[in-house]
């Protein structure tokens, strides 16, 4: 029997936003797993910032995605067949498998995962690799001491919410920066946050000042532009910011806009650092185990917002970048009862 | 006897460069040093970028230049008339004396050098606050490892000149960015870098790609703009650049350049750290021990320019701002056998 597959591969390179041409959608055939490899069902893709930058040419920190490729994607899924010893039928797992029904895999950066522990979809969240670059960032870079501010942008996003909960469990003080009341709300209603600014009705600078009284000594950036430029004019003595992502900036048909105020760094005696958390993979094990942690205790709240239909992939995906998503946007492909 | 001083005090805050009506050069009587207080007749005044940043308002690393004040100014000169215990009469001094012929001080930041081991313009120079802040930023910020590539900006001025130094001291690759060909001869033929660009004849980005072949480990800032810019494009995995300074920015009427290319932190997990010399001042005598030890074994060149006469401050200090001088910028004010 074969199985059909629909998948999107890459067919030009977006000028600003990605539109569905960028792509093509089609059916075909799946190939067998053959010897040492696997078949998955993907059930959740997760929709990420960092696929508008594989989209591009250009060097990067990982190779672009070549035309005519599946679209790279992290996704969780079931085994439906394998010629591979360490993921018999019936695993689920958690890998690389792209935005498609079906992947074949060599099992190269495959993981199991338990769905009876927590629901699949947060494996693509606070238990994938959007929690462990929180962690990471925020640990191993920003270095936050309790007592300290930490400041952190789309601080409703996948990434920020968990380096806010994270940063509040080390005993700082914590201040989103969110689009929009919702978010702002569920930041510290929800997620307990001790402030949340929201850029699409204040004055950012303005109200960093106000509620950073001593300054920031931690700020987690994952937006760039404006709001970069804002945090650096509110750093304390001897600040780290933590480059993680510029999403105001990925879609730019026109230059980055690079921060203005960086000779703040200078006046502050501060460090501005970027990270990739494949640096991290070694530890991902420690990171997990931390994060699971603290999600027994409820000091760690995860949220997702699952769209369904593997063919709304295009138009999914530009939620991330118009802010419409609150927490991690996965994309969901199949009921794991149909599987 | 009333001894006159001839002395430059803000007048204004400037837009742009700085001119002379931004001062006022009056004559005035010293004071009679009281008691615990020394009497300075200055020699030779530093004259630094940093100056220009210290005439504008507004929170800095330092608090700036009062309007009436004396122009604040680092000199080394001779003590004439002490009730001061640590400072006899006759005593040669380094201090933050002030762009005038004569200054009151109570000793503190003051210390007594010697005209026996170096030319009195060198302890403003690589023994002074230009040979500490290379020093410290290299080797705390910038921590270069043997065999790695250095990069530096304002490669013939009186910091970048000592970064190339130390750098090829401790075994690394130097490349220095400077205007013109006479500067990039200088820091070749005389300092022993291993290449220069001149950033007025060349397209730096692709001369760096050219030069560092393996990309850029440690960049040393000191101009911003551009050339910062162009080092961020050509960084290697891991690099950390140094913001010391950003005298390309220091006179803009217009808003500061950001970075544009400041992602590539991001790209190659790098990093972008100020530094504030004044920092370090419990460690300067480390650094000036080593200084003058490679001075002694004829590895760290110092080379002065000196323009005779306190009255031509204003004009001497654009050249700074233009690029017309070459190592460390010093007005002479008064000969040592005058005193």
């Amino acid at each position: 029997m074969t199985i059909s597959n629909h998948v999107f591969r890459l067919a030009a390179r977006p000028s600003g936003l990605p539109k569905r041409s960028d792509w093509t959608y089609s059916e075909e055939p799946v190939p067998e797993p053959g010897d040492g490899e696997l078949l998955v069902r993907v059930l959740y893709i997760s929709l990420d910032p960092a696929m508008r930058g594989w989209m591009n040419e250009g060097k990067s920190y990982i190779p672009p995605v070549g035309i005519g490729e599946v679209m790279r994607a992290g996704a969780v899924g079931r085994v439906i067949a394998s010629r591979h010893p360490g993921f018999p039928v019936g695993a689920y797992v958690s890998g690389g498998f792209g935005v498609q029904e079906h992947a074949v895999s060599n099992g190269r950066g495959v993981t199991a995962v338990d769905p009876s522990a927590v629901p699949l979809p947060v494996y693509l969240g606070v238990l994938g690799l959007p929690g462990m670059t929180a962690y990471f960032g925020l640990l191993d870079i920003g270095r936050p001491r309790e007592g300290e501010t930490v400041v952190v942008s789309g601080a409703a996003g996948a990434v920020g919410s968990v380096v806010g909960q994270i940063a509040r469990i080390k005993g700082c003080r914590v201040v989103g920066i969110a689009g929009g009341e919702e978010k702002c709300r569920y930041v510290v209603q929800e997620l307990g946050f001790d402030a949340a600014i929201d850029y699409k009705a204040e004055d950012v600078r303005k109200a960093l000042k106000k509620e950073c009284t001593a300054g920031i000594d931690v700020y987690f950036d994952n937006v760039g532009g404006d709001i970069l430029d804002a945090a650096l004019a509110g750093l304390a003595r001897g600040a780290r910011i933590v480059i993680c992502g510029a999403i105001s900036q990925y879609n730019n048909t026109t230059p980055v806009k690079g921060p203005a105020n960086y000779l703040s760094l200078l006046v502050n005696r501060a460090s501005m650092t970027g990270m990739v958390v494949f640096d991290y993979a070694d530890r991902y094990g420690e990171a997990a185990a931390a994060l699971a942690g603290w999600m027994a205790e409820d000091r760690l709240r995860s949220r997702e917002d699952i769209v369904e239909g593997l063919d709304t992939f295009p138009d999914t995906l530009l939620k991330l970048f118009s802010g419409e998503n609150v927490g991690k946007l996965v994309l969901k492909v199949a009921e794991d009862s149909e599987v």
